[in-house]
């Protein structure tokens, strides 16, 4: 095939992909160039969606009194989560960043919009929920073209979606599914904050890999592949 | 940031990302490189993921018995489908190539697993879909991954998760998010096949982005931005 990637090419794909970080701290509140910005939404925007559907809203968020209300959202619902864990661990939950909500210069809402082109959609009527993994997949194209730019990105899920909801102007049908804070940082950490943190480890990529049907962890056909695995040749 | 990305890495990014197509047809036989196939699985295993907790599984399948059941719970339900719809939209739908099950020399289904290292996951306590969201980013990872190594993949969501489920010995605690054929494609179209065929059009960038709140199509605060995506500068 002609068209194929060179070396550099797939140098600058993989290196987004490894070393792009859920960011929470050391945002340096630089302002993000608008044309890195535009170029960001272009790549989320060119996801894949079921059926061509492209069921993705972008709500920009720069003013802070929005901010504070999605921070007090983050503030009621972190505080739900921390009375589920015993003490031990609710003081290591604690004393985690796990947002930069008002330090980030930028936010964005990604949302669902089920209606987008319905009622039928190609291949949602087997799997609904297909149309909400189209947007998952433009905020992970949104995430890698930040990283490429020198942005940094956080993932907030501690939020209630009602609250994300009245403060947005969301309409009922639109589903809030991502809250992502966005701005330059003083460093992408090697590491993810919760691997370093020692909250979990991070998995081998053969104990994720099953061969032909769930539970195979071996097959003669697939010795070659299960060695590179183990070998962690990637 | 010393750390920051030459023009030839985000180009590399760019171009996996404006130029991943979802693939039905096409495919070549040939044989996926094994050296590949584990930089691809790599790039899938370093998603982001709430609270790190990893929650996906990676079944590669090749056996033809296997993919012939799954064949047969697509065409089952593309069946299912076309009765929705009236005549017309019905024998477009059903002249629509949507898959390449038995064609492409690798298939993988990507699975969730809401129980791994819980019950408590951070950030899944208020929004519990979260867990498949980070599924699916690993699904965007793979894809992009695909691209650059030459490999076409197309998502075929047209199936019934029980049939998955029997045909792979998935556990009923594990949700089947994404059917992917994976292999050698002739060419990668320059646009997705369904613009092409005329069922959907592609919607502009200014069309998906609201300013600091939902339906908000113009902000002075936004000028200088709005103009940029209106001459679709990226």
């Amino acid at each position: 095939m002609q068209d194929d990637f060179s070396e550099a090419d797939r140098r600058g794909l993989y290196r987004a992909i490894h070393t792009r970080r859920d960011v929470r701290s050391s945002f340096t509140g630089e302002q993000i160039n608008d044309e890195s910005l535009v170029r960001i939404l272009d790549a989320a925007h060119h996801a894949p969606s079921v059926g061509f559907s492209q069921p993705w809203d972008f709500v920009l968020i720069r003013k802070a009194a929005t901010r504070k209300k999605i921070k007090e959202s983050f503030d009621a619902a972190t505080a739900a989560a921390a009375s589920e864990l015993d003490s031990g661990r609710r003081s290591k939950y604690m004393s985690l960043k796990l947002e930069g909500i008002m330090e980030a210069p930028l936010n964005i809402c990604i949302t669902y919009d089920r209606g987008r082109f319905g009622p039928f959609v190609i291949g949602r009527s087997s799997i609904p929920d297909t149309g909400v993994y189209s947007v998952c997949c433009a905020v992970q194209n949104l995430w890698l073209a930040a990283r490429a730019e020198g942005i940094g990105v956080g993932w907030v899920s501690i939020l209630s979606q009602d609250d994300l909801r009245a403060a947005l102007g969301l309409p009922d049908k639109i589903v809030p599914v991502a809250y992502l804070c966005l701005g330059h940082v003083g460093e992408f950490a090697r590491k993810p904050d919760l691997e370093s943190a020692g909250w979990l480890p991070r998995m081998k990529l053969g104990d994720v890999v099953h061969y032909e049907r769930w539970g195979a962890r071996t097959d003669p056909q697939w010795s070659a592949i299960e060695d590179m695995i183990r070998r962690n040749i990637a």
